[in-house]
């Protein structure tokens, strides 16, 4: 069987990464931008996958920064056409194709409120990267999969050299520079046994926290869209005020353990699921009745996660195979997804 | 069999809300120094039923005053440490007990970084009450059932007290002040058929657009909480972005049409699930394929969602019983969730 696309631009995602880092001029100008305008507030603009990297960027920006990061939804412009207040903020946006008019529509509604825009998008031709103030292009190539991978690392790398780059940290901008060895070391994580429990699984959860908790919504969505599971993420802490309920009986769960300070929290909760009766993977080394899948050490604790979606991905390109799934083309979902 | 308490307290809606209300004076406060603030930005702090609450509130901001709402991770305070820089901000704090740490981990944060502190809660005397600068007492009375119910609706019920004092909206704040009439009239709402549907079902997706979708997210919780049902919000845009792939083959879909400006889509969605073979009731009149469910008419479009709210507790009631088991006693639950 000939590979995937998806695993082939799995495979590209250390490439697209450094090429990405290629045009920090772009992002330098971006950054300072931002620098310039000291935000009280910063507005993301954001969809699928693209919106679980504006997830990490937001636990990035309100840990390194101390700005808060506000999501907000697509209609409160294209649906509702209210008017936003933002003077003095800055808005975020991330798309693959910049084709979709809802997140354009809200670009331009931040823009009339105030805010400076900035986009994040593999098309920098595309509507919402011309309307932008500042555009920083992915240069990811393209990505033929329907199920975004390699412009997803590529968007929260970006995001977080923009990050490094406005609050002039050097410490932490040297660390992203090293992003791409990183993931090239993830690629050799096999997470085949995650595979091989999933294959009769109908559920799983995915938890994690602080940016291991958007990467767990980018890693059920995958699971989702390319293997028909229905995968949900939770926060390590969210997931005990109620959907806990569920997992017990076998129920299978994924703990992203990230090496940061949340991973005592993270274990100790991967440890009550596992007490009652749910069978839990951990990212990170682990004894009975906790299972361990290999992940990269010594990593910035802002990157950490980030190199976890790796493994993850080629675990859901395979599982989807196993499944008797095309990873490339999902039944229901076609590539550039047009919402109002 | 002797009735549920969570049916007891479901029909206690009307005048749980009804009472809130009653203490207009310490809304009428926090509201006066929310408007002297005229804040840039709100960041929530709530976990849970109280987090949808956070999440239907963040809707109606946005859409009523403009102001940009963020939900901030407590983590970022109990976990992380980090130092939040919220000049003229106001934080929201919406907690049933009052009791967990990272909640008031997070009060305090925002308050070092200079916001304005708000607590809304059944528990004016816990620390997080105590802690703000100003609390709203829900004053629901006790609630035994686990999941919460009453408290939700009144908390939600409280926010959107507390925006239409703060913006001097006289036409919202009399829309509020019918609400208990509006959820008693809900409280005749039948969704037996959906309970019937559910029984055997593995899975759920509850999809709606702006407050819709945070009620979404609450009406999600309580099928896990009550029911061990996997049931998952999306908003009706998000869920063309990925998670529709599984929404096929008789995949039941709950989708929340509320009558507002959303409803067109949230209908073209639902047609598109079911033209891909899922099962989708919509919670308004429909026409085959989609399976109609009576819903309150002609209430103001901000409050519309929250009043599908109770005939989506007492349909989780049913199921929950149905499904042998105590809809009052989740297995793996407590009432008060202590989180770091």
């Amino acid at each position: 069987m000939a590979e995937s696309r998806m695993a082939a631009e799995i495979r590209e995602i250390p490439a697209a990464v450094a090429r990405m880092l290629d045009g920090i001029a772009a992002i330098d100008a971006a950054a300072a931008a931002i620098a310039a305008r000291d935000p009280r507030v910063v507005v993301t603009i954001a969809r699928g996958s693209s919106d679980h990297a504006a997830g990490y960027f937001k636990y990035a920006c309100e840990l390194l920064a101390g700005v808060p990061v506000a999501s907000v939804g697509p209609s409160v412009a294209s649906v509702y056409g209210a008017r936003l207040h933002l003077p003095g903020a800055v808005s975020l946006a991330i798309s693959q194709s910049g084709q979709s008019p809802d997140l354009l529509a809200l670009q331009r509604t931040a823009r009339h409120g105030g805010a400076l825009t900035v986009a994040i998008t593999n098309h920098p031709d595309s509507p919402l990267g011309r309307d932008a103030d500042h555009c920083i292009a992915l240069d990811a190539g393209a990505e033929l999969s329907v199920a975004a991978t390699k412009t997803f690392a590529a968007s929260v790398a970006a995001t977080l050299a923009l990050l490094a780059r406005w609050r002039g940290d050097r410490a932490f901008d040297a660390a992203v520079a090293a992003l791409p060895a990183a993931l090239d070391t993830a690629l050799g994580c096999d997470w085949g046994a995650l595979a091989t429990r999933l294959e009769p699984a109908g559920s799983l959860y995915v938890l994690g926290r602080g940016p291991a908790h958007a990467i767990g919504g980018e890693i059920a969505l995958k699971f989702k869209e390319t293997c028909g599971l229905h995968a949900e993420a939770h926060s390590a802490a969210e997931v005990l005020h109620g959907p806990a309920e569920l997992a017990a009986g076998g129920f299978p769960v994924l703990a992203l353990a990230a090496g940061d300070a949340a991973e005592p929290q993270v274990r100790e909760t991967a440890a009550r699921l596992a007490s009652q009766g749910a069978e839990v993977y951990l990212s990170a080394a682990a004894e009975a009745p906790l299972r361990a899948l290999p992940a990269v050490g010594g990593l910035h604790p802002l990157l950490a996660p980030l190199a976890l979606v790796v493994p993850a991905y080629l675990c859901a390109e395979t599982l989807a195979r196993r499944r008797g799934l095309d990873p490339d083309a999902p039944r229901n979902l076609s590539k550039v997804t047009i919402t109002r």
